[in-house]
């Protein structure tokens, strides 16, 4: 994990506006959506701690409602891709691989912030509050004219 | 195609920085890159005329390399999602469905900008230049708390 295009990467999922997740829907198309960056350090302060533990391997958390068409969709299907970039240095990373529902409470604690509320209105115990996690198996950056993969 | 939230969608469209193209690969995982949005009229003022021929169907354009990776999974799997969005608004669009790679010379042509050259040294006969069409068949759109989408 000490490949510069990966450093780089982590570098971009730190400050990243979004993460775009695309699912596999049950027709076999893929289905992307913006997922709010639990990484992006000044958006998420309070959980810099948290999430760091994870950077050595990319594992990635999101945040989402259980009762979505993403949880459905990857209940049925867990092969995922996640995709940052900065358009304006024409910086994309990709992170793919199979995506798992944490049921694990203390998972669903840790990542637990009051301005969830709006989204959760059962708090952080609701049945609807629903963490994704991947740990990456591929990761695949573009960097303007280069092109980096591995297998993690 | 007079709904507002396709109306609000092409507007992101043509504003969006950029596309992001996933398209499935030989193992089955979505794989997302970001793709130059050709649509987006202060980025390509050359090519307003011949893209918005197309805004009532929402037909998308990209141009791309023959030899590039995700032409040779699109041949294999033609299914694939288009992703735009405005992370600071908090606004998606998404389109949907079986996308082709356009042989037609006079479409070629018509998409041919001399700066395409970095990319294609051929220029726009080059077998490497290559336009991928995308109709969609279903949209989906994000706007914060609210989801819509139509079968096109």
């Amino acid at each position: 994990m000490d490949k510069e295009f990966i450093k780089q990467g982590l570098e971009l999922i730190k400050k990243a506006d979004a993460a775009y997740l695309t699912t596999i829907d049950k027709n076999g198309f893929p289905s992307t959506r913006a997922m709010l960056n639990l990484k992006n350090s000044k958006k998420f302060p309070k959980l810099v701690d948290f999430m760091s533990r994870f950077d050595d391997d990319l594992t990635l958390f999101f945040t989402t409602n259980t009762s979505s068409v993403k949880v459905s969709q990857i209940i049925n299907n867990s092969k995922v891709s996640v995709y940052y970039c900065d358009p304006e240095s024409w910086h994309g990373f990709m992170c793919q691989g199979e995506i798992e529902v944490v049921s694990d409470k203390s998972v669903k604690h840790s990542l637990w912030l009051d301005e969830w509320e709006m989204y959760y209105p059962g708090g952080k115990d609701s049945e609807d509050y629903a963490i994704l996690k991947l740990k990456p198996g591929y990761v695949k950056s573009y960097y303007q004219f280069n092109q980096s993969d591995l297998e993690l």
